[in-house]
């Protein structure tokens, strides 16, 4: 963010119809955003979804991004879009204050004369750049950050500090990749022998598409033969685990401590809630939603919402409900019977009659 | 820890009353603290729980931290006290040989110039501290730890190493963050636009109170707009993660790789045992208690210990329960069917009487 | 990888008796190993499993590591072995790229005088060595590392990137750390007292045997009281906690994901499926198998495999099936009446006989 916009020069931004109300000033700042209920005057805020338009007609917003069907509700200024959440997300950018590093080498970074770093790059303090590494334009190296041996980084895509790659990985363009995220660990690979385990070298690498986000602490694994590839658009929360050779379809998103295991295919545009798991080798058709910590444990052949999972209770309630959950087969073989027994009686009443 | 304490200025320091056993030393210095099972001369341990008594009369400690409830029994010198649990706590920190660094900045780190440092805070080599950082008095910042631009770290706060604060967070005083945890990440918004995802840039920050503990590899992702916040005297445990916008009330705890989704409100007193998810939005009422794996799918309103999911088992019987599970509804219907003909049954016997 | 071997040389290396189909020439250059699917001409592949014999007949592998019970199905010359996924796993350390740092320190890691280097470690750009650490004989530190005071590393051991070893912890022989692995953090001990937590220190450590493999992100805590435990050849993956004074058998593996709480012990040659838990103070017998996402509760006496969960469906179908469980008990309880029920009318019905 630099200065702040006005009202006027926000509306024209986001492509919005700036509908003033009585009094209202277009040439008014605009201090930043906020929600109906809590925004002040000066910030401006968005309806996006019928839950909060009972918070409208209080509003103390100086503007609000509003669909044309609610513009005439809106006590204050309307910029009316067709898309008010997509339009709140594009205003974000703008009130955005992450700060935005210089191009340059840092003097306390470690970069080996091999790799080719883009001048419009930045590179900062402690990030460690490894020999043969290729860095594009207008990447963001935070501090302390690792980049290994021969691998890319595409042009505009912001590695936060710590966060970690190994080598011969490839990120594409426009990604974002936070703290702590490791990129190209080896896969969970182990040939049982003579009870014990030898080792299999994960040959392959980590492919990532362009406008990527990896959330703080995810681990993104490098193939065993062939690389695990994060398709373009896909946008994946903190702790999430992806194994060895998974694939993710593009724009699918996953929320956190999701984890996906090996060899496992994930569609185009699926959503993953918090907490799935998807177990390995399995298929996931496009489009597929997957709800909050449901584990997945074959293919998924066509779009649609799945769970799996008990309702929670009181523990006193639940204790006596989960002890039965071990007598279920028993019970739906009593059940069976008694069917059985009361059919043989009916025919017995039957034939009295 | 320094030079050891004798066995009287032990009980000194925790406020005990010591009761010497016969022939034994007050001036004996303790080496440390073990169980009472494991433990040798020259080491104290502590009587906490009834499960423990049973060892008592076989200790080889040369000391036992005790309730007056007990001390007769206890066939060593004990040092009695109300609380015996809190005694050995507050005994441990005595023992604690954790490293103290001395105050001052390793030339190994790099501090931008606009950070306010106190002289008394020691900043480890790798470190990154950036613009307009203020660190108080006795902080410890760890080996390669990074504090983002404008956030402040209270006194007495130590960050272990690889630590890392993003941008405009707030952490009180006398707090430990372990190594890998991330505060101030991204919290994990996208608003769908033409089937791809338009990034909703994250404009609040984390605000942390006095006396909080953060687990290794822990994240608590900054808010989308005002602050997510962690209440006074939080002990949060490893592998958690905490959303945008979540509020953890003061003093709860949270073990081990649980999650709590966006704009979820944990009151305050509440325990949470490990790998409990609670879902986006909902509100936990104080006091409440969570057991392990437990998924929160709406509000708690009121104090009490909540549970789902199904006990363990060898896998044979769990999978023949489990199939049931998918019949369970199925055989709920057939159970009320069975219910009706046998009453018309009971009945049209009953007519017969 | 050096050079490439020839056929004739990477069965020699293997053990293997090299079977040349009809115009093969053993002096051919391996490339690399692929799955029987994909392999080109130039690489090795493997039959480990019946799965997988389907794609024997049209490969285009210029050799195929396979037993000699289906040497004769091979199309292109055989490496006849014994165990072909073993020597599967033996033939990826001869095609590993993973770089191999020479021997020494780099001037922009931070090394305490008073640690024990031996000479032929490799100490990477960033990495902090504090006092009196030992690193034995081939140990590489990766970049940005950082190694507690006192703690010593075992020769030929690798930490990853990132990754982080706290003071007096011990690690074994030939490890492998990954990044943002976290080695003796505090465990997550507080005694209550009035309604706050009083930290209980933790004075142990952590003991990690040889040849044991620790993923990214995985956490091991120091011991409250004495170490935390890791055998010899045990594999641990991405994202794991392991609390204090947890001990883990020899030769066990856990998934990623898995977290395993205070005090448990995990017998030797015991395997972990993806996001298993086990709770605290319990123990699981020698050689018992936990499938994914299982919830250990109480102590496993004996070898065998070990489920909970449930199955995954439709979301609707889950939501109907899903309520029920909160019926079980009462559903059992009028399962029960109608045995009695049906019991007494049957009895009726016989006495009219």
């Amino acid at each position: 963010m630099t200065d702040q916009p006005t009202l006027a020069q926000l509306a024209e931004q986001l492509g919005a119809e700036l509908r003033l109300a009585p009094g209202a000033d277009a040439e008014q700042p605009v201090s930043g955003l906020n929600t109906l209920e809590d925004a002040n005057s000066g910030q401006v805020s968005f309806l996006a979804s019928a839950n909060y338009r009972r918070f409208l007609a209080s509003t103390r917003a100086s503007g609000v991004l509003i669909g044309a069907e609610l513009a005439d509700e809106c006590p204050v200024s309307a910029l009316v879009v067709d898309n008010p959440y997509h339009a709140f997300a594009r205003a974000t950018a703008i009130f955005d204050t992450t700060p935005q590093p210089a191009p340059g080498i840092h003097p306390a970074a470690t970069v080996d004369p091999s790799a080719e770093i883009d001048a419009s790059a930045s590179i900062a303090a402690g990030a460690v750049i490894e020999a043969s590494v290729r860095i594009g334009a207008g990447v963001h190296i935070g501090a302390n950050c690792v980049v290994g041996e021969g691998s890319e980084i595409g042009a505009g895509t912001r590695l936060k500090p710590g966060a970690i790659v190994y080598h011969g990985c490839s990120i594409g363009r426009d990604c974002t990749i936070h703290s702590q995220a490791v990129i190209g660990a080896d896969g969970f690979g182990f040939a049982p022998y003579q009870r014990q385990w030898t080792k299999i070298h994960q040959l392959g690498g980590v492919e990532i598409g362009d406008d990527v986000e990896i959330g703080a602490c995810s681990c993104i694994d490098r193939g065993a033969l062939g690389n695990t590839v994060i398709g373009r658009g896909v946008k994946i929360d903190n702790q999430v685990q992806i194994a060895h050779n998974v694939q993710i379809g593009d724009y699918s998103a996953m929320a956190a401590c999701s984890a996906v295991a090996g060899s496992a295919v994930i569609g185009k545009h699926c959503t993953l809630a918090g907490g799935v798991g998807v177990v390995g080798h399995v298929t996931v058709a496009d489009g597929s939603h997957i709800t909050a910590r449901t584990l997945v444990t074959k293919s998924i052949e066509s779009a649609g919402s799945y769970s799996s999972g008990t309702p929670f209770s009181d523990s006193r309630s639940w204790r006596r409900n989960a002890v039965r959950y071990g007598q279920l087969d028993q019970m739906a073989r009593r059940l069976k019977e008694l069917e059985k027994q009361l059919e043989g009686l009916a025919h017995r009443d039957g034939t009295e009659d």
